[in-house]
């Protein structure tokens, strides 16, 4: 039996609470990080990211809903932890930079399983750009040899702030070498660090900018199999936090570092695709950074070892930062309501309510 | 190489036009179905959804990305055509109603294939209703006999109003029945379409609503496998449009009339599992809509059979309601613009308009 068809009162006609979807603009996100402050937000973020690797498990994970196109992809990033769903939407079109838009754009959504009804829709370059550098961070906590303080950033390109200042904000490193092939991306990331706590140095060569570092960060935009560190030039006890191998045929370490690196990834399905692993047999041992996290796995094993974290990003850190500003922008003024879903009195007469819209 | 940083200027500070994404809101949605005309907006969003299944062959077509619970479902549902992308958030909940919640909410989004950049987000639980009717309204001018002028409507739902009038406008009936277990609801049919110039006719069984009609929509919310239509029922020369049956073991048509019928579906592969055809045995034959369309197979093809529309709902449709609401918001006000899209005046200068935003 369904519900009685009530009397229309005049108040009903207004989107109830549950029609309402909180929106978080650009202009928004912005806001919401100066409020929180940038590493306190990477900190915190970094949390949610490692929450939820903690219950890696009890996920529905599924590979990306993929769109390829002859210049750039467009993707849909689902998972649920069974109470909330999300996803993202994300684009990839290296030939727009030339035409001056971006190469990546992104947005996201999470909802309600119960209901089924979204719960918020957010502007996700900006929180990508956080996200990542969170999980490297938190990736690194694990990794990355004791006392670590100096971290090589080789690729100047929009992640080099945001990896910087969450080694920073987790870790507590204390400065950073620089390297680009285009020195005014070096200048740039300097000039956007300075005043934030660390010692910056420009360096000329990716050689330079190594030296004396303990965690090298790789994020380059080489479209090919590039190599950006050979073997020679990792020595014992580093961490590589690798994040520009992030697509089909897109690598950036010598094959050799690989071979000796002890490493760790998010989602293998994924990161034999996409990761350096593609470089690798089959058969090619690695530790999923999940079993780190929940303790089921080692870490880092000794003051010598080589480690690596194979990143590519995965829908489970999308996941916790939409979890992460749903629960963040509550009670302040960073979001509007949009009137997203319909609502009528009566859920059988929708068309009722359309007409009596007029 | 990339582009050397450019020197800001204040203005550029401000998102560019393609940052901003066109959004039609429910309120905006209702106001532009009563610019357009309800009847009118459901005969040119037919025109669209044609025109789509006649390019069908050029769709990229997925099935559905589910990911379901115990309580029900939500569904991400993408198709593109290589120019532009488009997909359609919706969720089923069959017991929200009684909670006093929909039973499916959804919104939809179309990107630019060549940038990967959001063109439009709008509602679709409007649209959705709208492009259902039109998508029945555009197989019945192929299927139903010629003359059709009475439909008997068989469960007056949400649905009801909107396939009653999509079959005015685009097949000029006159007259229909109304029928459902529940009066109440057939009383709000009524009182809906009163004024529309129609004769509105309310029937106490299933069998006295489909007295002299020719056109035959069942589209009731059993979750059961149900037989609204038995054999009995169906005489020679009507053409049977089935919309309720929706979802795996939700059907609505006794077995021995879809075995009699000329079956006529959108995507086979989901036809199977959630229309009436997943009743019958792997073999049993039907036509795709989009070769009637096309003019690769006949539709119907005398004034004796019985043809079966076995709708399920699928991405193109709503593909093509995508398109028409981006076509026909230009230089309205039935929209807003938000800003979703990061756009830094240099790519790769994220960090530096966060900064730049105190």
């Amino acid at each position: 039996m369904e519900p009685p068809v009530k009397p229309l009162k005049p108040a009903e006609l207004a989107p109830s609470d549950k029609a309402l979807v909180p929106f978080v603009s650009v202009d928004h996100m912005m806001r919401l990080i100066h409020h929180i402050g940038v590493e306190a937000m990477l900190r915190d973020l970094a949390g949610y990211i490692e929450a939820d690797f903690r219950r890696w498990e009890l996920f529905d994970k599924t590979p990306r809903v993929a769109s390829h196109s002859e210049v750039g992809v467009i993707e849909l990033m689902p998972t649920s932890d069974g109470e909330a769903y999300g996803f993202k939407y994300v684009n990839g079109h290296p030939k727009n930079t030339k035409e001056g838009l971006q190469t990546v754009t992104a947005f996201g959504l999470l909802a309600d399983v119960y209901t089924g009804y979204p719960v918020l829709l957010t502007e996700m370059t900006l929180l990508t750009a956080m996200r990542t550098a969170a999980t490297s961070a938190m990736a690194a906590k694990y990794l990355a040899p004791k006392g670590a303080h100096c971290m090589a950033m080789i690729g100047n390109g929009a992640q080099a702030e945001f990896q910087t200042l969450a080694m920073k904000a987790l870790l507590g490193i204390d400065s950073v070498r620089l390297y680009d092939i285009d020195s005014r991306a070096t200048e740039k990331v300097a000039r956007n660090l300075a005043g934030h706590g660390l010692t910056v140095v420009c360096c000329d060569t990716a050689e330079e900018a190594i030296e004396g570092a303990q965690i090298l960060t790789t994020c380059t935009a080489d479209k090919q199999n590039a190599t950006i560190l050979t073997d020679n030039m990792v020595g014992a006890g580093v961490h590589i936090n690798a994040i520009g191998g992030d697509c089909p045929g897109k690598t950036e370490l010598h094959r050799d570092i690989v071979a000796r690196a002890e490493m760790f990834v998010e989602y293998p399905e994924q990161t034999r695709i996409e990761g350096e692993l593609q470089q690798m047999p089959e058969d090619h041992p690695f530790t999923e950074l999940w079993q780190v996290v929940s303790g089921s796995a080692p870490g880092r094993r000794d003051a010598q070892q080589v480690t690596l974290f194979d990143s590519v990003g995965f829908a489970i850190e999308d996941f916790s930062a939409l979890r992460f500003v749903r629960d963040r922008i509550r009670g302040t003024e960073y979001y509007t309501d949009l009137d997203l879903l319909a609502d009528p009195d009566d859920p059988r007469d929708l068309f009722g309510m359309l007409m009596r819209s007029v």
